[in-house]
């Protein structure tokens, strides 16, 4: 698909959003790119390929409470959390491993670990709805779970394997 | 469905086997109770409900290389890890949490963590052909894994927790 027959409206994410310039963004585009089997996105912006993780209190209020995620949401699940276990492992150069289990109604629990250490352990819950209010938003939400799986690091550094 | 009913012939354990009156065999027969939402062995004996995760090299030589698991094999991989989870837990007093993510080819990863600790990281393969050559094999095998469990905690007993 040409850029220019793809639809470039934007509505959650500028185009010049200076998030789209940080490390983590630019991992999120790599982590997407890595699970586009297809390269579906091989044209898209960053702009564009991140938008799907901005959900407005509106656009949100319009998905069912309850619902089963379908396979984008799951591979948009793990972006997320590999970039984090990717900038993880930048920070420390220790391999960090995600693992994100998922029952089909999207409960779950996403890990990711570091040598011995579980370095960020979050409970999902309602898979389907999963979106941020705005792009910095979700990097604030990367930025903290980065910092405490920093710091556990730091207090543990030989479970970890430093 | 009544005892009389249900075909009993054992071919891999013996009704009598010793290892049956084990602490392991007791937590698996456990977990198989307790993922078994419709009562279908209540009336079984541990014998039967634990020879299904008995496979002899003729059986493990019938099952095709290449297959998908189907959720009798996954809850019996289930009930394994959940029973040396409850083990743990027993051992130290702390609460100890199995996740095992798998894909639908039956390749993945078994994990089992105590406070920030990973004690058991377990890569799982051809998950279709679970099973172990003999109830003491499998119990060998549980008490091998609960053991490196309890010297990880004794490592990093900050991390676990204590």
């Amino acid at each position: 698909m040409t850029e220019s027959a793809l639809d470039l409206t934007l509505l959650n994410i500028q185009r010049d959003d200076p998030v789209l310039e940080t490390d983590f963004a630019i991992e999120m585009v790599r982590q997407m790119r890595a699970l586009d089997a297809f390269g579906t996105y091989d044209s898209w912006p960053a702009a564009k390929m991140l938008e799907p993780f901005v959900l407005t209190k509106e656009q949100k209020r319009e998905i069912p409470l309850v619902g089963d995620p379908d396979a984008n949401v799951l591979s948009r699940v793990k972006a997320f959390y590999n970039a984090i276990a990717a900038l993880i492992e930048k920070e420390c150069a220790l391999m960090a491993v995600p693992t994100i289990n998922l029952t089909h109604e999207g409960f779950g629990r996403a890990l990711i670990t570091v040598g011995k250490l579980v370095v960020m352990d979050k409970t999902l819950r309602d898979v389907h709805r999963f979106g941020f209010p705005s792009l910095s938003k979700m990097k604030d939400e990367a930025d903290k779970l980065l910092s405490v799986a920093l710091e556990i690091i730091g207090e543990y550094p030989k479970a970890a394997g430093m």
